[in-house]
Formats: structure tokens, C-alpha cells, sequence
């Protein structure tokens, strides 16, 4: 059992305190003052200091490409980790402008990746099996992966962050995605598997048909635990994530979500510690079909919905500067007293 | 009759078809794309520039304070002008994040202000006469009022903005909005009026009934254009935000919106040069009632809704790290040619 430290509540409302106190009406900066707050609390001190945000992006391949599940071809995960390595990518836009540390992590890329300095070379295996037709790994396969990505988060926090922010690399994981939302909420394949990369409705129907026959395969072996389903319908980086949000908890490092990838590892991960949620915050709403179920089950409310449906990372690269916005302005803003402002309370 | 320039339609095929090269799924970065494409076509170049961003705050006072439309006094008009002054407001807070100047312009303040660098003076009156009893001001106070407001967007301009956010400070300015919202849109108070700083019910509907009893002394009066309905129940700071609007996109400066007083001075400024809504974005939906009726009569859709309903500009300032990322990714980003990444098109 993984031990979970608790938000500090004596933070929590020595925060709200100060943000009554601010030169705005009450509550008038909304969301930004509830932001503030929950990294007061997360934090332990009344003033939050600003967070130094890493963003770690897990790439992996998928067997289940085999079954025309995506727009693009399995090739594509190997090109875009090459991608992020030089710069070029979308995170990578936004890990610049945010100033936030970026690293890639292969845990199980198929094809041939450049030696860079900006991936970490951590494979697993070479992608997974294909998840419609068998198992999509060991169990000793999801342990590794999940480890590596509690190492990851390790030495992101090691290196300085107070902030974890993990992103996804692997053409076909929306649909070992769409698996493990429907394992850990029960919704139906056709509430949760969406476009994904950009498949027509034909296509969305197919890959509708393969994950209700994985789910049939994998439920007739009736998993037990969060590490049996990632083993059946998961994914190398998927797992991988799961292990970077429960080490961050554990460590009392706040993790901010990403998309649709990301809310399946976030469910993963709480399946493994029920708690690891207390640390978690949304960045955002994805456009792809089943995330808003996955929030909701999770019990998060994403910041923003911006139509983005990309993964990597870039919808939590992308809310950054709202946060240390929200931060900024409980910190800096002058109180009534201060500022020597009239208030009439209600 | 002022002329307004056209967006570029060849820059905005530019960029779109510039979209559709960079290395993600067509869509995939969803608003932060149509952003972009909105930016091109302002800037007449396939590839936007980063913009510079200038924040005005318009600051005046209301006489219809005297109905108890507000939870605070009068004073605090001239009291947050001079907390802008110092840096301690929530706008002075987010320009300086965002590295964007501030300015804060006296059209009205009843109260002394500090002589401060910070302050541009140019006040027409100390305040607006009560609304619901009598015209807020002169025809000739508007024209004036607007003329600071272009004065404003012009220095802006000349000193590098290449987007001008508005920002109001006036204690019972929403109810000002509200008379104005109804009078340019026909929507009735009821679904207008809101809580404003902080009213209960019962200050709401006190506001409700101070907005019809000034808009049926209005209407008797069978005002002709914009500048009528201002004279009769708008204010100092309004008009000249309308002014300053104009004036950006007569000279194809795009105009970033804030809340509900910005909604207001939105319509005004429609009603003075019905094309200026080419150069408008809405940055945020208010949690002010009227808010998001006045943005769908100006056909805009808010980028963000995260419950803010201060003013000053902050809700525009907030969402400057949004528009500065969505011209990075655009600028930045590696082509499927560049990077050597497949794509498989529909």
C-alpha cells in the first residue's frame, strides 16, 4: 500500500483568509483564487511560492496498430520522439515558453531512435502485442514501466520540481486508453473511444469493436488489480505515467493532467493509490471523446477547453502560466489595509 | 462614417494551409490553430509576429451609486486607481507577468488621485449624474469621453502595441453595462443585471429596477446612435473604451475583450463602426450575468471561462500567455517535411 501524504488543511485556510483580504471583491478572481489556494494547501504554507514545472513525455509503441485503429502509421512514434528531441514538436514549443524542463523517455519505442541527450532510454520491450487478440504485456512488463516512471518523477523532483506534468508519445494508445477508462469506470467503449488522430466514423466504429473485444478477452481472465488490466489493455507509457502521478503524491509533488492518455493513466494510477487524486489537477478538457467521463469519474474539473486533442503533454504545458498567474496574484496583490481601499462586507 | 480595414483573406489560407503541414493532426491543437489563423489574417502574413500587448485601464465615477447599486462606495474608484499606480491590483499583478505595459487613464474619477507617472489625466468630469434620474452626461462629455479612448489607442499604438486590451475601474459601472447591453441588444435587464462586486438578491433586483426605470427615461427620449445612449446611460470610462476600440481596428490593431464593462463598450463601439467586431477576440466568459449574452450578440466566442467577474482588464491579460503560445506553435513548429514524420491523409 502506497502511503499518500494528506494536503495541508491549516494551509488550505490560512490561504482563503488571505485571499479575503485581497484589493477585489470576493471570489472575483474565480478559479485563479481556487487555484491558488489548493497549491497552499499542497504546499503547506499559506503562500504558495511559484512552481518549477517538469514535463516528462512517455513514448511507446502498440501492437494494437495492426488493427487500423489509428490515422497514422506505427512509424510515427519513433519520428515524433526524434521530433521532440530537436525542438520541433508542440511540447517542445511550449516547454520553451513556459520555461519548463523537458525530457523524453522511450520505454518501448518499435523503431530506432537517435542517441540524444533529450530522450532517456529506458525500453521495456519493443511496443506491446496487440491487445484486441492477447495480453498487451507481462505483468512483470507493467512493474518495470510503472517503475521507470516513479524513477522519472524522482528525478524530476531531484532536479527541482515542484510541479509534474507528464505527456504521451505512442500512435494507437488512445485506443489501449479507451480500454482502461472503461475498465476503471465501467462506461461503455462508445461513451469513451473517440477520433483519436483523426479517424472517420468508420474507423471510430472498428476501433469501437476492438475494445469491446479486448475488454471481453481481458475480463474472461478476470484481472484483479490495476497492474492486471495495464497488463492486459495497457500500454508501456501508459503504465509509465501511472508510476510518475503515484510517485509525485507520494512525494507531495502536485501532478497537473494532461488529456485523454493522461486521465487513463490518472485512473490507472488511482486504482493503484486511492489517494494520489488529492494531488491532481486538470488542465484541460480534450476534444477526444471519453476524457470529460474520465474527469468526471476522477472527480477533477479541467481549467480550460481549448479543443486541443494532441496529447504530449502540450494541453498541461500549455495552462502553465494561468497557474503561476494564480500564484502570482495571491502573492503579490495588495490587501485592503495595504493599499488603504474601503470595503463594505456584506 | 469610420473606415475599418479588412482581415486578409490570403494571409489567413496561408496559415491554415501552413497549419496543416505542422507536425500534429489536422485540428489537433483545436482553438489555439483558429487563434493563429485569426492573427495572420490581422497581421496580413501567413506567419504572425509575437504580439506586443498594451493595457489601458479607464477609470470614472457614477452617480447612479447614490440607488445602492453597488457593495462598495464611491470612494473606491479613485482608491484602486491609485493601488493600480502602485502595483498592488490584480491588473498591475498580470501586466507585469505578461510584460505588457500599463496605463491607467483618469476620464472621470469624482475623488483626488495621486500625481503619478502611472496616471494618465485626462478627466472630462468628476463623475457621471445618477442615470436612473437624469442623462448620465452631455453629448459633447461623450465625444470627449471617446476622444481620450482614440487618443489612447493611438499612443498605444505609436509606442509598439500590436493588441490593446481595455480595462475599466468604476464603482457602479455594471449597472451602466447593463442599461447599455439592454439598449444595444433588446435583451431585458432581468437577464442582464447581475451581482456585480458583490450584491445579494435583493441588491440585484434594486439594480433590475434602477436599469428599466433608467432605460424607459432613456427610451422617451428616442436616442439615435451610440453616442445618444451613452450621453444617456452609459459612462466616462465606456465611452472612451469604445473610442479606444475603434481606433485599434481603424488602424487593424486587434482589440483583446475583458469582461462585462468591455462587452458594453464592445457594442458601443459596434454601433459607432459595425465592422470593429473583425478586430475583436474575446478573451474570457465573466461570471457577470449579462456577460455571455453580449458576447453572442457580438458573434464572439470566449477563449476561456474560469469564473472571474473583476475587471480592470485582468481576465484579457490572463489569456496573453494563450495567444503569445498559439503564435509560438504556429511560428515554431517543425513540418512533416522538416521533421521526416509520415502522414497518412484522410
Amino acid at each position: 500500500m502506497t502511503e499518500i501524504p494528506l494536503p495541508d488543511d491549516a494551509a488550505f485556510a490560512a490561504a482563503r483568509a488571505r485571499q479575503a483580504t485581497l484589493t477585489k471583491p470576493q471570489g472575483a478572481l474565480g478559479r485563479l483564487e481556487d487555484l491558488a489556494c489548493w497549491f497552499a494547501a499542497r504546499q503547506g504554507r499559506g503562500v504558495p511560492a511559484p512552481v518549477t514545472a517538469a514535463i516528462t513525455v512517455f513514448a511507446a509503441d502498440h501492437g494494437v496498430t495492426a488493427q487500423g485503429v489509428s490515422a497514422y502509421p506505427r512509424e510515427v512514434t519513433a519520428q515524433m520522439v526524434a521530433n521532440f528531441a530537436r525542438g520541433g514538436a508542440a511540447i517542445s514549443v511550449l516547454a520553451r515558453r513556459a520555461g519548463a524542463r523537458l525530457t523524453v523517455v522511450d520505454v518501448g519505442v518499435a523503431g530506432g531512435l537517435p542517441r540524444s541527450e533529450a530522450i532517456v532510454h529506458a525500453s521495456i520491450r519493443p511496443g506491446t502485442d496487440d491487445l484486441s487478440l492477447a495480453p498487451a504485456m507481462t505483468r512483470a512488463n507493467v512493474e518495470r514501466a510503472i517503475a521507470v516512471g516513479v524513477e522519472r518523477a524522482a528525478a524530476d523532483i531531484a532536479a527541482g520540481a515542484t510541479l509534474l506534468v507528464a505527456g504521451d508519445m505512442g500512435i494507437g494508445n488512445t485506443t489501449a486508453a479507451a480500454c482502461l477508462v472503461c475498465a476503471f469506470t465501467n462506461e461503455l467503449p462508445d461513451a469513451i473511444v473517440g477520433h483519436g488522430t483523426g479517424l472517420d466514423e468508420a474507423g471510430r466504429a472498428r476501433k469501437v469493436a476492438v475494445v469491446e473485444r479486448a475488454l471481453a478477452r481481458a475480463r474472461a481472465r478476470a484481472p484483479r488489480d490495476a497492474g492486471d488490466w495495464l497488463a492486459q489493455v495497457g500500454g508501456l507509457e501508459i503504465a509509465a505515467m501511472s508510476g510518475y502521478y503515484v510517485e509525485g503524491a507520494r512525494r507531495a509533488v502536485p501532478v497537473l493532467l494532461d488529456g485523454f492518455i493522461s486521465g487513463a493513466a490518472a485512473l490507472a494510477a488511482r486504482a493503484i493509490a486511492p489517494r494520489v487524486v488529492d494531488w491532481m489537477l486538470a488542465a484541460h478538457a480534450s476534444a477526444e471523446r471519453g476524457h470529460r467521463a474520465a474527469l468526471r469519474h476522477l472527480g477533477l474539473e479541467p481549467l480550460v477547453d481549448l479543443g486541443l486533442r494532441l496529447g504530449e503533454g502540450s494541453g498541461a504545458a500549455l495552462v502553465l502560466p494561468l497557474i503561476d498567474a494564480a500564484i502570482a496574484l495571491h502573492a503579490e496583490m495588495a490587501t485592503f489595509a495595504e493599499a488603504g481601499v474601503l470595503r463594505r462586507d456584506p
